[in-house]
């Protein structure tokens, strides 16, 4: 008896009101039996540590509609959209799951899998007229606009909104295989993705809890009582925890060493390290390393490389690697998992997996010591709510 | 006129009563007109950060007798008895100095030049008996003691306190050069170098000093006045404020990395990454490391050396350079100074400095992430007293 499966991607940083709505939806629209999170572990895609750690976010979506949680490894995680999209729609065919549903700012209108197929059987013309735009200044999202806008022109994209390009990326990734998933869109509710100002009395986004509570504001309401509790009791990390280790980093290696570090070009491991002599706190050495051509986005990743010491060779390595890092499961979770016996998912991390997931065992080793953060790895066991 | 010059080979960590007796003594014996001290920077040669900056230590000698502090980097000084007796003689040599006095355990009538010019003369010989012992399980000092009790039989050396090794490798050291210096070792006065107890009312050593701080003795009577402000005025440093580094930078590297590191021999790199995993705190970390094999200094000075990223190859490259880092000096010391125009003696780093004594500004700018220490280098003056 095959079970209907509905695969979300998401980061739950942390887990709120809108997160909950978004799988209510999910498993309405795709009349799921198990929702599948494949969720990004303790450094998140926009380079920033998650403000609690991945089991406790883990618990806090099992606690609230979630089925099945597998964990987006880093190499996956702390990378642009088109990569992260890519770690994840994999993880997802390999569970052979048969819908993704995504959160958009956009009108659900746009046709998510039609735009993925034209891409697919475009690429040589879309590289050809992105390549004709190298020598102009654009942005990336700028030239991308471009390039649509001649290729592509019964819809205008907006490349510019973050969980639509996240949409578009998943859309290009699917269509890659030759069982794509069915695709759902989901209109967000409430609240932007950016928004800092809680608009709505129940809704708000992750973004502005996480600065509520900077402020010390109240939160309940916007949260399950689960989340209310962990951000109550969890030790809370933000980029500032990991700055003397950053900053330790970029001082004690050469040039030579830094520029070893994955997606450092040229010139900017000098500003990094000189920055770093100086910044007294992660946003002032931010601020400083801050270019044109370098987003706060950006920097933020790069950091975390810098932070993890993650090497260039390091992450087509780890991208090779198979397998699926489980966090916690329902009953119907459980359920499902065992029609997949022929696939190699970590329940335990020994000595074996320890190797084989070496650059995740490390990087949970680094979050830890931003506080009083207990063992990610070894001896943890997946949550069973 | 040339002025008579007497050179001691210090660390000062911190500057006390025994150390001005030393001073005293070694400008009395000499009849020299200017003492020159050879210092350690902000790491010493048992593998630990300086209780005080190096500035703060210079100003103490200079305030107490000591007319020219010139730094003895730290390629040169976190290293066992030979090397930091190679860099230190090496330094009052470049400055043409007439004497060397050093303190010593043993009874004064040991005659150490004629024992550095028997080594010098007679090597191969000692290195032959050194590798008939080579399947011997005997430590070094017991190796040693065995060699010269065969080919030096007039006296019974002891290989096993501190700083008549030391005066043993100033011996060998200077007598490899065409004008050695004369030697006079002093007898130490009162305290033995890692007596914890204070068995005077005005002289204890350094390690009795720095333990009685911890317990929050009182320590007047035993230290000059400048020395008693500096520790009430300074930010202490021990190995537990760098504890925290330590551990980040061994667990963010990878075996191979580690293994890359200066004196790291096959084995210990795992051990440490291991031991870094659990322990919380510096002491808890070396004695879970310890084997019968690495001693507890050992362990110390390879944990400098990863906290400060010291490559294998880089010890020789920086070795290999020959500028001078004075710290301060006196009336009679820039005179003497004066009459060495010829010899590279840095009194600012700027950047091309910087790039000479890459190693050390690196140490300095980490030893700096221990507290609240001022910048060790850029902008900074030699002191005049």
């Amino acid at each position: 008896m095959r079970m209907k499966s509905c695969g979300i991607i998401v980061e739950y940083n942390p887990f709120h009101n809108g997160h909950r709505y978004h799988v209510e939806m999910a498993r309405k629209i795709t009349g799921a039996e198990v929702v599948i999170a494949v969720m990004s572990g303790n450094f998140l895609q926009r380079g920033e540590p998650a403000i609690i750690d991945k089991w406790h976010r883990a618990n806090e979506a099992l606690q609230n509609g979630v089925d099945l949680v597998v964990e987006l490894p880093v190499e996956w995680a702390v990378q642009s959209a088109d990569y992260f999209a890519k770690g994840a729609v994999k993880i997802l065919q390999t569970l052979d799951c048969d819908s993704l549903c995504f959160g958009t700012e956009e009108e659900t209108s746009f046709d998510y899998s039609s735009f993925g197929r034209f891409v697919q059987e475009n690429q040589d013309r879309i590289e050809e007229a992105f390549q004709e735009l190298s020598d102009q200044t654009y942005s990336y999202p700028q030239k991308m606009t471009e390039v649509f806008r001649s290729l592509y022109p019964d819809i205008t994209l907006d490349f510019s909104s973050p969980n639509h390009i996240l949409g578009l990326s998943y859309a290009k990734e699917n269509a890659k295989y030759v069982h794509p998933m069915e695709l759902h869109p989901i209109r967000r509710k409430s609240a932007g993705y950016h928004e800092k100002i809680i608009t709505d009395q129940r809704i708000a986004s992750a973004t502005a809890i996480r600065h509520a509570l900077e402020e010390g504001k109240r939160i309940a309401g916007l949260v399950p009582p689960q989340t209310e509790e962990d951000l109550s009791t969890c030790s809370l990390q933000t980029w500032e925890s990991y700055w003397p280790y950053l900053r330790y980093r970029l001082l004690s290696s050469t040039l030579l060493e830094l520029t070893d570090i994955y997606q450092m070009t040229e010139g900017i491991e000098s500003r990094m390290k000189t920055a770093a002599a100086t910044a007294d706190s992660f946003e002032d050495f931010v601020s400083k390393v801050k270019t044109k051509r370098y987003t706060w986005t950006r920097i933020q990743r790069l950091s975390c490389y810098v932070l993890l010491n993650i090497k260039k060779q390091e992450i087509p390595v780890q991208q090779n690697k198979n397998y699926l890092r489980l966090l916690g499961f329902t009953d119907a979770g459980r359920r499902f998992l065992k029609e997949k016996k022929e696939i190699s998912i970590y329940s335990r991390i020994g000595k074996k997996e320890a190797q084989e997931a070496e650059l995740l065992v490390r990087s949970d080793q680094i979050y830890q010591l931003g506080g009083n953060i207990p063992e990610q790895n070894f001896g943890q066991i997946p949550i069973r709510v």
